[in-house]
């Protein structure tokens, strides 16, 4: 039976478009219960400028006052960087698992990082050597891997170079991201497909958001696909609040439950995460998209009422 | 290319459990605004006592009254039945489609007819065969073929025998519908194999409700298993307004929206149904729980903002 592995990335991709600032001690207090659950990575924070991202001013501090407590065996804490200084600043408060990614989509590489997806990829693949070189545990990612935002479709060709460019500089963790959430479960089927032709052995992640509702048909389809590490967020955090739809990441503890409905990511307590997301949902007074986290599992047993 | 086809029953188990009633007027509205969509199949409702689902009182004066419209090519009107009287009600007023079901749940089976599943699934099938001698399409359902609100899991032996009856009384359409909202993908996908099994030439519909949020990747599921035809409800209609969540029946546009981007689906304009579901979230007054109704479609080229 595979075994799934979860990344927890609400503490980054989810918090940091949220207007009010999550206070250091309920994020240790997140990262505590969300490890004690039993999910395997959870990234703490990025390394961005303190004044543009406020949300994540905290993250140097928050890895030190992690390495100060007891460790939680087969835990590790992520964190994302996006240039050469959030490296360093994290080589040096002590992050053993760094993430960092590359845009498939031009514009949307502009937008993020002022550079071409080419001369991107560039840089990326050269931190992503230097963290290797520096001990630390790397995943690089291909952003707008499924679709974009700015530009729509995005051709998998440019994911798959995207993909080799990572694999020649010795990169084998990676993941593909639907940024914009515009991935569909064949589509998915057929890159993942790709990506594995490249090089069956990569370890291999997907990260969806769920914008147009499709977060959990194309978690399946990459499980079927091999994908078994997804990156997701508790209370489905990081969708937008003022739009429409709130959707934002794939929710954490539906996706635990959709696999363990199937026998699969028994490891983890999704009732100890959707504890967490009802927190989060109480703090951010809202409703977050997740749904387990108010339904409650499918019952395995029935009840006296049916529910239905 | 597989033809994927919608079996819209918004109008049927959507409207059956709001409290508000729906005039018929609006009914017949919305109805030939799907017809015009190019959704080839249209549940109009149910024959029920109509002082218990007033809702569905209006069903037989809506079929007469379809009766005289113009008739669009290539779409067909269906109704439920639940019982003979309801049956002769349907063949009074010129249904060509009827659709009527026993439940794998003893219990369910007992709380909705006051009958157990064995002696149900006899009278479905005695049904079945008067409706298909009258000359008139039909498909018989195994309810709660997934799951059980009050049983919880439901054997998948019980579906099967359910199925190889209605086989043996030549009824090949079947549907098989997850009433409680507890399918997993990995079910729905070796369900539908052990189904096709009995009788690889069926005729199979599946009907998904998205309880818990898995509608979608449950349906994606049953495509890769060779099912072609999906009951779905505009809007999402179909959830309990009252609940936490009111996630009802699969989405129809978000559905067909998803297909689409499969290449698959294309004879029906998910904008279109779309415009009936937002129509119908003015008319109850609240958010539906469907998805692009409120986002629009996946951009295909992208937008000048990115909107991610």
């Amino acid at each position: 039976m595979a075994v799934v592995t979860i990344h927890e990335v609400g503490l980054r991709d989810g918090l940091q478009i949220e207007e009010q600032v999550v206070p250091s001690e309920r994020k240790l207090d997140w990262i505590a219960r969300l490890a004690r659950a039993g999910v395997p990575v959870i990234q703490v924070g990025s390394f961005v400028h303190p004044q543009r991202v406020p949300q994540m001013a905290d993250t140097d501090s928050l890895f030190r006052r992690l390495a100060d407590l007891p460790r939680v065996p087969g835990v590790a804490y992520s964190a994302l960087v996006l240039n050469e200084r959030g490296l360093e600043r994290g080589l040096a408060c002590g992050v053993e698992y760094f993430c960092m990614g590359a845009s498939a989509s031009d514009t949307h590489s502009r937008k993020n990082t002022g550079m071409a997806a080419s001369e991107a990829a560039d840089r990326i693949t050269a931190m992503g050597r230097r963290a290797a070189e520096a001990g630390r545990r790397v995943q690089v990612s291909v952003q707008s891997a499924f679709g974009c935002g700015f530009e729509g479709r995005v051709p998998a060709a440019r994911v798959l170079d995207l993909v080799r460019r990572f694999v020649d500089a010795g990169l084998r963790s990676v993941s593909l991201a639907d940024t914009a959430g515009h991935a569909d479960p064949a589509q998915v089927e057929s890159l993942v497909a790709s990506v594995r032709a490249i090089d069956d052995g990569l370890a291999l992640t997907c990260h969806f958001h769920d914008t147009y509702g499709l977060g959990l048909a194309n978690a399946y389809a990459a499980l079927r696909a091999g994908v078994t590490t997804f990156e997701s967020a508790f209370g489905g955090l990081g969708g937008c609040p003022f739009t429409a739809v709130a959707a934002g990441n794939v929710c954490t503890e539906d996706l635990v439950h959709m696999f363990q409905r199937m026998g699969l990511c028994g490891g983890v307590d999704a009732e100890a995460v959707a504890e967490v997301a009802r927190d989060a949902a109480a703090f951010f007074g809202r409703a977050l998209p997740g749904v387990v986290h108010r339904t409650g599992p499918i019952p395995e047993r029935g009840t006296a009422e049916g529910a239905h």
